[in-house]
């Protein structure tokens, strides 16, 4: 079984996911994947993905193999098919940073191993097993969220996820960086709510957790000017939260004075540092119910 | 001890080693290793070799130490003498792909751990025990073998390698690629018989598994036409094994439609996936030998 | 607590530093950091720094994150800041070798676990823990200590380090590179006597021990041909050790040639291997006792 998007999982067995990572959280005792082995590829580097599986793998009492750029070109020198079996040799699970989210179905294509998606181009399902935890944790099962700003790869594994889970989520984007309908499509399957708004405004108000990330990513370097001014008005600020209690997310890193400003990222209103610190535990619940 | 080569070990050592290896891979209870750890050089990044030798040692208990051409310049900066002798400060054994098998010669001189050639220019042992072990599995102790292709350092290291196991050897090579007299030298000192050749076909019958390697090795690229060439009668296709039975290995990555066809990669005959699994437990036989 | 400066301890915790690693030194047994994890930052590459750490954190049951150069940008991407507070949400300590020792600082002030200077332009104490088991181990509590040669970041730590355990040191430089004064004035709270001279045949009468290091570290290069013309009567040679028993120490990688010759580095006075493998108890001793 692979987990390259969030709802390659049932509702029941993203519950047991969740489940098992706030049992890890609470206490580490034990090692149930003594002596297993994660194959980590990363086409791009990323230090929170990185140091929060291989810590996580060392918790829970393996070990993480990290191959970089540098280490492993997926594609070239020899076909991802052959990497996939190869790694399958070795290695008790595989977790792959990669550009294109078709070097990942690739890899499970021809992999005996359960493959993790750690990030690609179009889903960011790790991250929304942290935000899950966060968000509950918080908040609790009826928490209502509101993502704004760019309708990015988070954005779509976050909005699946949290429909999943029953929350009612708002995602406020411009019309021209707004969710693909194939998303709003996947998470009207499940209880949650979602609505899609292009005013801020309106997704804040009522939200008990408000979440954005940076406007340029991976792959979109070239429109970065034309993305700031789209975007500008959806810069997570006190004035756009003033008047609610909303508890702020992001996925880090973060762009200070674009998607969010220094005071808020900052106060009292943020939840980054537990959401970051959950990604290990998510991702560990994960590895346990996989492996 | 070292292991630069096949014959740095009596063939009764040999019997160890293959044999640890199968009890290792029959069951990895226990961590023979346990807070032993093992600095991997590479001058040339490898996944197969990385892989193989990391989730190695965490199976055995242990760690493996992975430094990159960026982490490690052998020779730049320090003597590759003071390398050697620092490294045994702190780590077990010492694992070494070289471009230079002179390299590992200097390594090991100087060093009171172990060195284990991981790969140079002129030899792959770790290779060839990963090649005995999938051969005796799959055939038996009297298998017949065929190189067939260039006279490369896998060659080399599996003919010498075979004969010490007591198989019968056909090296099928074109005159201009063929293996150098002093590995047949070393050959003739063990039971198996082998038999050099420039006919592909004489090799392949009669042998029950046939073997060849990519014909563009590391530092042959200037001389890629003028090899493809030479080479393209030594192709292991459906063609060349009409007739026979034989299985066919490849220790990866492989080239299809230069050394060897897709069909026959991924067909019925390949030992490839054993064989490459093989690389883990037959570097493991060796690690719980030396270390 | 940090450990960026090797004055960050009092004499008592230096002195229970020491003691844990001349114990582990004697006797791994036992996995006092089990599961838990050292992130390690380098800003440059460090064969030395980064095996003895690596392989020390797997003898106390631990594992060690290695994040190089391309792998993490400090400052780049996210603020320092961000960089602290992200690996405190997975690690147990962190481990950075920096360019500037104020990035040291800025993670040490925004980090909740312990931070530890692998090296920067200003101090290198984890080294002064090697230099002073080795010279406690060799000579014993009451050895007489010479530097002779470049006043640089290795020499500042030491200087500090060996007046904290009441050695006697006298430090011989060319007046241009000499140490800066705040060191001396850190020196002089302890009870070691310091004295500066700018005669290396002076510092060298009665010392037990003549310590010397390259005379171009990183950032002089552009100083090189003048470094090397200055600090020439500073090489550590047969003649300038003419008539004394001293031993030799060299923080290793040496430019033999330069700073020190081959027959006094590879001679019965070296005492360079056993200050290598003391690293890693002086770290070990070290991180027992912050983590």
């Amino acid at each position: 079984m692979h987990f390259l998007t969030v709802d390659d999982l049932t509702p029941t067995e993203l519950d047991s996911v969740l489940t098992s990572a706030r049992d890890l959280k609470g206490d580490y005792a034990g090692t149930p994947l003594a002596d297993r082995s994660l194959a980590m590829l990363f086409e791009k580097a990323s230090t929170r993905t990185r140091v929060s599986f291989e810590v996580g793998m060392t918790k829970l009492g393996g070990h993480a193999v990290f191959l970089g750029k540098e280490d492993i070109q997926l594609g070239r020198g020899e076909p991802v098919k052959d990497t996939a079996r190869a790694l399958a040799c070795y290695a008790d699970a595989v977790m792959a940073r990669v550009d294109d989210h078709e070097t990942l179905e690739t890899l499970a294509a021809y992999s005996s191993i359960p493959v993790v998606n750690g990030l690609s181009d179009e889903a960011h399902p790790v991250q929304t097993l942290a935000d899950l935890l966060t968000v509950e944790e918080v908040v609790g099962d009826d928490a209502s969220v509101a993502w704004v700003g760019d309708g990015n790869n988070v954005a779509a594994s976050f909005t699946v996820g949290a429909a999943m889970r029953g929350h009612d989520v708002t995602v406020a984007t411009p019309a021209e960086y707004a969710l693909d309908d194939g998303v709003f499509d996947r998470a009207s399957d499940y209880p949650g709510t979602v609505t899609a708004t292009t005013d801020p405004e309106e997704a804040v108000a009522g939200a008990d957790v408000v979440y954005t990330d940076v406007w340029v990513s991976m792959g979109d370097e070239d429109e970065r000017e034309q993305r700031l001014d789209a975007l500008q008005p959806y810069q997570v600020n006190e004035e756009l939260l003033a008047g609610t209690d909303a508890k702020v997310m992001h996925c880090l890193p973060a762009h200070r004075g674009e998607e969010i400003t220094e005071d808020v990222l900052e106060g009292e209103r943020s939840l980054v540092w537990r959401q970051a610190e959950n990604r290990m535990h998510g991702q560990n619940g994960l590895l346990v119910q996989l492996v």
